[in-house]
């Protein structure tokens, strides 16, 4: 049988070989085992930009993906190490802080849950504070090669998972309130929004933008390319979201928008 | 079959996931698909860095590749997004915006293109951003499994690509002027210009390098290691292009130089 | 039989293709190659943070891997280029200025080490600039595909390798001192020491952190987790190694950390 896919998603970044020796425990299990390296220039230790980043990221992996999460500022703590598989047989793998839980959601919710502090699978000794490497990196990659989910740690139950509130928007009288939920690096800010809690808007309609240090005027367009004179733009983004944009500039710098300010949009 | 290599290039970073998910659109095709990350780290929206990061990276893939960029600020316009077939048989998948140009030609040109935004391949619904995710990495993934070029979208004249042109050297009496054309993470700056350009130089030979706002003496080398002082050296790079740098420390910082600059060398 | 993995350590960065370029050689050789990337953040041209990378790293790795460091700043002088054998059959390619040295000890130290500048199989014309892509990788894929360590090139002794001094704890009165080894992403600031240096100490211990220009109270605890207060932590980290940390904070930053430093830790 082929070996599953593993995907890692990490706050560990580039400077330090923390993601290769992850990849080299993963490898030395199974060197067939193909990874998938989501991201690993998650904000240090914020665990919400990594559950929004693992819930862009599920619909698009091969349905019989490993993920690994690892943003744990707990890490060393009494909090529980996780392996999860959810209703559509995806496995989830990483610290039980709430990052895994809206990817597990998107994929029908869990099916099982384990804690695996104690997984026959670790290496030891495990250290207190790299547990990508000495729990979550070898159960993923154990499981990648075949062995059962249900093998890797001792059951527990699902409903007990840390749950994580992404925020929601609210409308009072055509007025949209939404918290700024990413910034991405070409400096867009989603919103915790979707065009349907907006109602219908004709491209090229005119709108407000307003946070509690800023008000400006913007405008609604369907791409990054329709460029109203550099002014603020209001789109849909990649994952569905409302974003707001700076055609060839920086919106977040621009406009003070940073995660979680609450913005308001208001039909001008 | 084995599978054929896919290079991907973008403008993407690695702050969030979006090279992740074009992997697992690809590895969802075909786990078994080699990817190969040329680079990420583009300067946003700079279709020419990407060009020529793709001119000096093609020599150097396997002869089946499947390259990938992605420098797309018109994505979402009617711009084309391509798929090509070169002389020699590798294919590019990108948008139409003169970034795969410089290397379809540095592979004998373009002997087939196709316009693949409407491809049956790409993943519905199309976002109106994200098209490496919709519609490149997809097609890739297609080919890169061994489906035909040819069904990748609709022929199109290979002649109406949109052309991208790096700039050339002049030399007026022994005096070479030149653009920077890139700078790299080292601080070298890259002359749009080779030995060929100056003539035959002696290591050591003492020149002048100058700009509309500097003006100094430095000496032609061989190798980096040949530091003079900590002056400015003018050697040969990887890539067969006069580059100036300084030992040990940053020439486009000591030197004010960035890309587009005009810099003269002269024999001092 | 299946090709051993390639482990790649470079100071090459995201910015430029030069990561990508190396993988391209490696799998226009055999696409089979699995391709680990430990780490191309090491600070430029730092030879000792690169050392101190690859020994954190080799013990993780597949037991057949071939280890390619590249943090080289005498490319392209008379300084050898490497492969070696170590003790353990793991292999290292690279150039010979103490970066492979520490890492090859930890796997039993050289067996067989061979001066490979002139290696059959180099890539034609070799730069004077990047043998990353012209010497390195195309060497290092040889032998992952199959081809004896004992072919790449001339036999050299390998009492002969250029060796890195990595620094020493002292312990003089019950007050030790080390130097700052490497600082990390997260601004933790590992010490050239081990627990064992400093004697038995309970978690909650308070002690004194001092430089020359800066003294601290702080705690000895088991896990970023124990914040005591935001002020400084020291712990074992995953490598082992004494680490002075800042719950949630910058230790690096805060206390004026960086290699090479100097610290003193005594019990309060």
């Amino acid at each position: 049988m082929a070996s599953r896919p593993i995907a890692l998603l990490t706050d560990f970044g580039h400077h330090d070989p923390f993601v290769g020796i992850c990849h080299g425990v993963i490898l030395r299990e199974d060197p067939e085992i193909p990874i998938i390296d989501l991201t690993h220039g998650i904000a240090r230790q914020d665990v919400r930009a990594g559950a929004v980043a693992l819930l862009d990221a599920v619909p698009f992996l091969p349905d019989d993906a490993v993920v690994v999460g690892v943003v744990d500022p707990g890490v060393g703590s009494d909090r529980h190490a996780l392996a999860v598989e959810s209703a559509d047989g995806m496995v989830f793998v990483g610290p039980d802080n709430g990052l895994l839980t809206p990817a597990i959601e998107a994929r029908g919710g869990a099916a099982a849950a384990f804690e695996i502090s104690h997984s026959p699978w670790r290496l030891e000794p495990v250290s207190d504070t790299f547990h990508g490497r000495d729990i979550f990196s070898p159960v993923a990659a154990k499981i990648a090669a075949g062995s059962a989910v249900v093998e890797s740690g001792v059951a527990i139950d699902h409903d007990d998972l840390v749950a994580l509130a992404l925020p929601q928007a609210t409308v009072i009288d055509g007025a949209l309130t939404a918290a700024v939920l990413a910034v991405d690096d070409y400096g867009n800010a989603r919103l915790a929004a979707t065009p349907t809690d907006l109602g219908p808007l004709e491209p090229g309609q005119p709108i407000e933008i307003a946070t509690d240090d800023m008000r400006r005027q913007a405008v609604y367009v369907k791409t990054y390319a329709e460029d109203a004179g550099g002014g603020p733009l209001l789109l849909v983004d990649s994952t569905g979201s409302l974003s707001i944009s700076v055609g060839g500039g920086d919106a977040a710098k621009q406009l003070r928008l940073e995660p979680g300010k609450i913005v308001r949009i208001l039909r001008a």
